[in-house]
């Protein structure tokens, strides 16, 4: 039926609007999108400060229903765009779009549920759609293989620390017991977390000597293996940089990643021209 | 005697399901445990919390029984299971699976010490010999290798740190004195361990100037010999890579340093024989 | 007009003491300077003082006074030196140097307004200026070529923190609300970047169950993402450091990565020419 | 006259063991003194706590004047040990040695000056040089050397973030203002220190909205610019590796220092034999 009602030829112009970002109209529309969700966001932000909410509830709740009025038509646009909606709909961004449509909604229905609105902020990743069309594609690429390839490592150091964290945090509620603040254990594991990633927030500090000091050996530690993940990240990334120098490729071959001083292909001996 | 009552045969099934986890029952065995590990850290935690304790103590205290005796019949299997069971009954993993088993039938004796279960904690350490069989051997043995081999270097920072925070510490003790928190110089080596990590709890702080000044010299400090530990590390895993690279060298020409899956010199193209 | 008053001939001597700092009277000139920045400076800040500001209050207006008006004569004289003075006036030391001499005359005619004069704070910036004779220029000029070079990737970074801090911080707000201090969505954000940076006051800190477990995210998130500009940066150095070394490559063998003071290949003995 | 009291054959004796610590009486010696620095200084912590010095007072005291006489007595042997005792009088140690022992005799005469007492904790330095003997010597060294060589970036890395604090610190003053606890500049600027650092005590915190917005402006800046020092100290740490790896020195012309592959002499083309 759809089908019968929306021309090929306007779903193919809507397209090229809304998910083709390299095209003039396709980078006026994200860039419109991403003004509107900024918007929303800082209007969220103000809601939520009760003096600003008393001054200013009215603009801010006409506003609000503006932006989700903007939402919703997008929400159809986006729909209607494709042949084959499904895909979007239940993709992460389908979803993310979706629940920040919602929730102004269902406010008018269910007034108790306002609060969800927040989940608009998650809209802000689509921040990271936009950008892939600029030059922040190639950075944003290195970044992530360079914490991929360490992720095993990196994984094996946060099982230990949280390992350390609950038997640490378990010999504190010991040592300390619930005059202190340490009430229970899981409490305590929260202290040692808090402590051993040297944020020190101070709501709970042990008085005990002896909690003094297992807090100084929990701090030094935290001091020292903070080490771990910087080693391994700045190995990983050093060795991105120089695989990736190199660009050529080899003409034989085709094989890439050559040495920066390569005269010859590693992988079939051809002679490369610099 | 023992050898008369229990079978070989018997015994050589149990060995392969408790110590063997590369056999089909061997694993299972391994993820049951650590399920039932997790399970009892998990009830000492809910334990501690007085509201839970209060509401469900009575099924805190069954399931904490049913793992002690999950636990007592697992240590005597592990015994059972090896004809010279001294080497494991004296070995880390065996004193530490006594003593996490022990506390619930001490307490019914000696109804003070019912603490000492906490020391199950201890029993997550086990993870670390479930998760030898996976892929992440390599990772922790390339992290741990990388640790031991600046160990002298750390260690000569930790003590470095260490006199330091003395003499800092003793420092503030004669500039803040008892009225600022500075009550004794032990504690005033713990706050200054609590600054110099970055920590800062804010349970004890400065207040003369001189003090905030010698803090802010503490902190500067702190914020700047955080590379040291750092820098070993990461220099260390950096050589730990180009160790474990290519170490051939061209039987042409003599270059080294080829890339891992290189089948020519790179600088003269002859061919590498791997 | 004032071609006439001034001859060439002083304007030239003038040039050389003010902006000529590798004579011997230009370094007098900076240095002393400098001194009358510093003391400006601390005069300052020891207005802001209550009790000093109390006890030698005249002491301090006399010194601003005299400081003001040696600011003022510099002020003329880099202007009176130059034969086209607005590239000066509208530079960035030149609107400093104005700004920072102004404040004394505005604080006379509108007398609300004295704290301007901490905008004198900013002509510390001037120290570069001096320094830049110095053999610090090098060790400066490597260090923001590192930051600019990484200056892409650490945006990237830092758009990812910023948009995480958005959205962790919705969370808390979510979670704890107005009665753990979590009083509106802007001071969440800024609680989270407290923590997720391991600075960790305390001012705001997580009280219901869940609140603490997001907390222990952010916080092993934040020990963790250090490792990316710390990475950076680092991978950054060694690749100067490798760079600035020597690029001379082997005429005979063709071997590079030669020590920088090389005078024979070190992989086939050939003499290498300077 | 002192020269006819001691023998000659005397002072060699007392030589061999105060100052040759690679002897068997040397190092005995060194490892005494080193007990009896850790005793004096447990007891001046322990003296510092208030409820130890009310029950242990007279041993406390006894025991420190066990120590001075001990300390004495080694003063006067390491001047009489030496031929031209002046060296060391005025050395570094010989100032600590003299500090360290004086306190209790000038707290019989004036009784004020007790807490000088403290200065024993000075004293801890010597066991550098005790540990210059063993095998930490290369560890220690590496370190200093990789400090020593980053110094002129540390300290232009160090200067701009004084800067930096002092204008941010005024900043924050006009901003927040003495309600807030930033009473006046110096505060607001150890404020600043305080938090750029993440150490974050909590005692001083921002109130404003304008004041958290330039709070974290400056964390995050504290948490991205600590990637310079552990960058510059990796870098070099990294280059200090790969110089020391080959320990070979050329036959021909005594250069150390060759690259890991060298087959020739980098200085004087000699071939060297691996």
């Amino acid at each position: 039926m759809k089908k019968g009602i929306i021309s090929d030829d306007f779903r193919k112009k809507l397209h090229v609007i809304i998910y083709e970002a390299d095209t003039p109209a396709g980078r006026f529309f994200d860039l419109a999108l991403l003004f509107v969700i900024i918007i929303s966001i800082v209007a969220v932000m103000l809601e939520s400060v009760t003096s600003i909410r008393l001054l200013h509830g009215k603009e801010l709740a006409v506003t609000e229903w503006i932006i989700t009025i903007l939402f919703t038509l997008e929400y159809i646009a986006r729909i209607v765009a494709l042949k084959k909606p499904l895909n979007y709909i239940f993709s992460f961004y389908g979803i993310i779009d979706l629940l920040s449509t919602l929730p102004k909604y269902i406010d008018v229905l269910f007034p108790g549920l306002g609060f969800l609105i927040s989940i608009r902020a998650l809209r802000l990743l689509r921040v990271f759609r936009i950008l892939k069309l600029s030059q922040f594609v190639g950075a944003s690429n290195q970044l992530l293989t360079a914490l991929q390839k360490s992720r095993v490592k990196i994984a094996v150091f946060l099982f230990t620390v949280v390992i350390l964290c609950i038997i640490l945090g378990t010999l504190m509620f010991i040592i300390e017991g619930p005059e202190s603040g340490f009430t229970n254990i899981p409490v305590s594991i929260y202290w040692t977390i808090v402590t051993l990633t040297t944020v020190g927030f101070g709501d709970i500090t042990p008085v005990t000597p002896l909690g003094q000091f297992v807090s100084v050996i929990i701090m030094i530690m935290g001091y020292g293996i903070i080490a771990v993940p910087t080693g391994l990240v700045t190995a990983q990334f050093i060795q991105e940089r120089s695989e990736n120098s190199n660009t050529q490729v080899c003409p034989n071959c085709n094989a890439d990643h050559h040495k920066d001083n390569a005269n010859y292909c590693y992988n079939c001996g051809h002679h490369l021209h610099n």
